[in-house]
């Protein structure tokens, strides 16, 4: 790999101290610094908060202080699922000659919800000779950007189908949390209406592929549903009684032409049968591929993050999306 | 798309007649020219020879005229499997600075077994800024840039297995043929001698993966053997008899300090249960990705030579990989 890459952490939540202890595997990169608003981890050492030793880089709340004075090439930002909250930390990254590896799920296909932000960071990026990639697993990668490079060996593409099915019995409970478990049907509809139970991201990834096979959509849905228990159901953390929620269905839908073209279900929920991440284009030839038990979310979107790293600093300017990206894979 | 890309077939076996037809159904593509050495091609119509309406474009057998007039942006290049014999064309068609899309399955990833051929394309094509990419189903994407991208989630990866496992009983004739379906051993074994055959392309995807995932390998080994009839099978073109020979069954490993790190196996047979792509990456985490039924290979090599034609045009000069590239995919 020749040098190593320098790395600033942006974002020290759950997410961004996994990729540290994800970056720490890898001998081609380096953390060289961390920032977080967060007065309990300013001052600590990045490495120490991702349980592991010192890396020697400290972290800060001075963002503008730490990216004007460092060598790091590459920032890997994980603050925000927001576009539009995204878009200043990103443009001063980008003012700073340095590329930015975002896990916001917003940035993974933000052109069509977001042409006038996404023109702006792909000017800036271009004008700052500097690459700005929104990934992680979903978007970013099982819903979009596989699906896409699936349809390759394809002379035709009619329609396209996305199911990703977990079951979050094993889950983490926080993760169980989010997902609605264990709410009765008011508490699911009260969730839903405060936002939190969305998962981000069902829009960008029917936009990247859309755009991707040439299509233009009529319109796009993202409709959230609870999936209902119907029997009582017990997990370590909680006790799902028959009629109350034991998960989330989210479906995003395409349409072009009057026809529904681009499908998404996501489904995960507390004793949900046959998990698995499947992709069918309906097609020439059919692709029906499935990838057995489905992805481990968690691992996954560090991983994918650390392995775009190497990949988005050597890549063209501008505001990029997987699809316009070389492979990323598990580069050791 | 913008204007039309202009493209030059080379090669009209049953391939090139293939490519001809896809590319009419891609508006943005458009075929400007045919080059052939068959006497019984030579001056009949691209469009025709593939069975379609004429294009307007005539097959010559004198390729550097017609690489020296024409416009075309680039050429689908399908006349040969063996890097050697495809050195000359490639480079012959890069100094008229056009760029190559090939089938040719030791293009597909040739810096490991033919490092200076490669170089010398390599230069040649960015000297005149243009592209040359070798693509096809496998090599070039079922066996490789796939199980390569889906690496892409994994933390870490121990080793790659992938099985193609194809069911030649619904195969054209000369397909089951090729296989050996109905050979005696001796038959089969004389056939693997004279090297007819031979997938030729498992080397190179066991090197692209290895390289993309930064693995040196120790060595690699293809490996060819009868698939053997437990019972007498007919199809509509044979009697295979109790012993004799229902297919092939190629492997290819690569090995890294002593290990097995990538395993390719390539079953072709008469009546050979569960045909399917699989792709099972030991790591963290592992991922079991099956496609059912498995890929057509005689639509897919066309239709994914189809689809890179644009990206490859628009990629950044040199000679290329499928892993090097933007996601190829079924654009309209």
């Amino acid at each position: 790999m020749g040098e190593e890459i320098k790395v600033l952490q942006f974002g020290l939540g759950p997410i961004g101290n996994k990729v540290t202890q994800y970056i720490a595997g890898r001998a081609y990169l380096e953390i060289v610094g961390g920032i977080d608003i967060d007065p309990d981890k300013v001052g600590k050492d990045v490495g120490e908060l991702a349980g592991l030793d010192p890396v020697g880089a400290i972290v800060t709340d001075d963002a503008g202080k730490l990216l004007g004075e460092s060598d790091a090439e590459a920032v890997v930002l994980t603050t925000t699922s927001s576009l539009e909250s995204i878009k200043p930390q990103v443009l001063e990254i980008v003012e700073q000659k340095k590329n930015v590896i975002s896990t916001c799920e917003e940035l993974s296909y933000p052109w069509i919800t977001g042409p006038e932000i996404s023109k702006e960071i792909d000017e800036a990026a271009r004008a700052n000779g500097v690459t700005v990639l929104g990934t992680g697993i979903n978007p970013g990668f099982l819903m979009d950007a596989l699906p896409v490079a699936l349809s390759g060996v394809c002379r035709e593409v009619k329609s396209v189908l996305v199911e990703r099915i977990q079951d979050a019995q094993y889950r983490r409970i926080p993760f169980q949390k989010k997902i609605g478990a264990g709410l009765t049907t008011e508490g699911f509809a009260r969730k839903k209406e405060e936002g939190t139970l969305r998962h981000v991201g069902l829009t960008e990834s029917i936009h990247m592929i859309a755009s991707s096979l040439g299509w233009t959509l009529d319109k796009t849905e993202d409709i959230i549903e609870p999936i209902i228990a119907d029997q009582t159901t017990s997990t370590d953390a909680m006790t799902i009684k028959e009629g109350d929620a034991r998960g989330v269905c989210q479906t995003g839908r395409g349409w072009m032409n009057g026809e529904e073209v681009v499908t998404l279900v996501f489904r995960a929920a507390i004793a949900e049968p046959d998990p698995r991440d499947r992709i069918f284009i309906s097609g020439t030839p059919d692709i029906d591929s499935t990838i057995k038990g489905g992805v481990n979310g968690d691992i996954a979107t560090c991983a994918i993050t650390v392995n775009a790293i190497a990949p988005t600093v050597k890549a063209r300017p501008g505001l990029l999306t997987m699809t316009d990206m070389p492979t990323v894979c598990a580069l050791v």
